[in-house]
């Protein structure tokens, strides 16, 4: 059974929001699926700077998107990206249960430190931010998605398509499926099933590795899966 | 500075010596670097199980290999390949201490646990298989790579070329660009540098993925870094 996106579901009439869609991975992330015909809903803490990132992403991708506080946004999405930073992380989500539950949770967040020597991973008690966001959503279908992707990249239409997979972990299967079906919404990408949470944790870590690599070798560098 | 192999070091000269070389992640290196031209000792606790395993590696490669006990196989190589088993990798490295000393020492362990729900990562205390190593062998100069590679594929040279990168991290620069090179000796695989052995543990990790992947799709999966 190869990799067939064929046999994924019909994603285009589902609303994406985006908890912290007024930074850089959510901006891009944004412009990307709206440029793709998603509808797509923009969450900050403040609704007047959610607007205004909506006003800008709407602009910039030709597609339909609004703004508005966190819960409103969660509450009305059928897949929410969380792509907050980490030391926001817990906070933000425990804010949300209720308008979370039920609610396929796309946690895209990378746990990572950064010193002299560049970025490293950062130990999380729960294994990875995606468990730690299931631990506080235990009523939601939490996923984990869209680490390496380049928010730079996405942000600039006139790249045509992205060069990489996204990894998908979750533990329902519905739900990971969902969600590789809106990551092969944004061209060039094919979103892979690549196992449970407990293997979480190092796609996330594995974005330090990338970016020792973008300074390295001036690239911005993603990953694809061979010989599938 | 794009990513540019002639740059790396001349590496066609050195002896290379894989510990677990009858394993089959040793024997599939084995191969391939026998095979491209490489010197190959192949090492064992069991110095008759290395002899045999040389024998047979050298008749299908084509190539100069002879097998020995580990300590030997160490003191009597360039570049020192750790193809062990996880559960055996600090033991082995402990006995070896003294023949490894200023050698530059390549780390392919894979710290896994495989329940009904398949592969996962094992915690290590050291926070990597690499860093475990590098604790154990100060005075080598240890690096961290081959992680992802198929021992299938390694081993059945009709595969004319494997298709994935190898990731190397380490802190000794030098000692990098010789694994890098190293790792470009085996037909299309390109030995990218990745970061220090504090951002091996992720890639190690990792692994449990690719064997998810394996299964869930069929295939035999590596990856490649895009834009490089």
């Amino acid at each position: 059974m190869r990799f067939d996106p064929s046999t994924l579901p019909d994603v285009s009439g589902l609303v994406v929001g985006i908890l912290g869609g007024t930074g850089d991975q959510g901006r891009g992330l944004a412009i990307r699926l709206a440029h793709a015909g998603q509808r797509v809903l923009i969450g900050s803490r403040v609704s007047e700077r959610a607007s205004a990132a909506a006003a800008e992403i709407a602009e910039i991708s030709g597609g339909n998107v609004q703004g508005g506080p966190n819960a409103e946004v969660a509450a009305g999405s059928d897949l929410v990206i969380v792509a907050v930073p980490f030391a926001g992380h817990a906070d933000t989500l425990r804010e949300l249960v209720e308008p979370l539950r039920g609610k396929v949770v796309i946690d895209c967040v990378n746990p990572l430190g950064f010193g002299k020597q560049g970025a490293f991973p950062l130990p999380v008690e729960e294994g990875s931010a995606a468990e730690q966001a299931a631990a506080i959503l235990p009523e939601s279908r939490v996923t984990a998605a869209f680490h390496h992707v380049s928010a730079e990249l996405l942000a600039n239409l006139d790249v045509a398509e992205m060069d990489l997979d996204v990894l998908v972990m979750g533990e329902d299967r519905e739900a990971v499926a969902l969600v590789q079906a809106l990551a092969g919404r944004i061209k060039g990408i094919r979103g892979v099933h690549a196992g449970r949470l407990r293997n979480a944790g190092q796609v996330e870590a594995l974005t330090a590795n990338l970016i020792v690599i973008n300074k390295r070798y001036g690239v911005h560098a993603g990953i694809r899966i061979t010989d599938l």
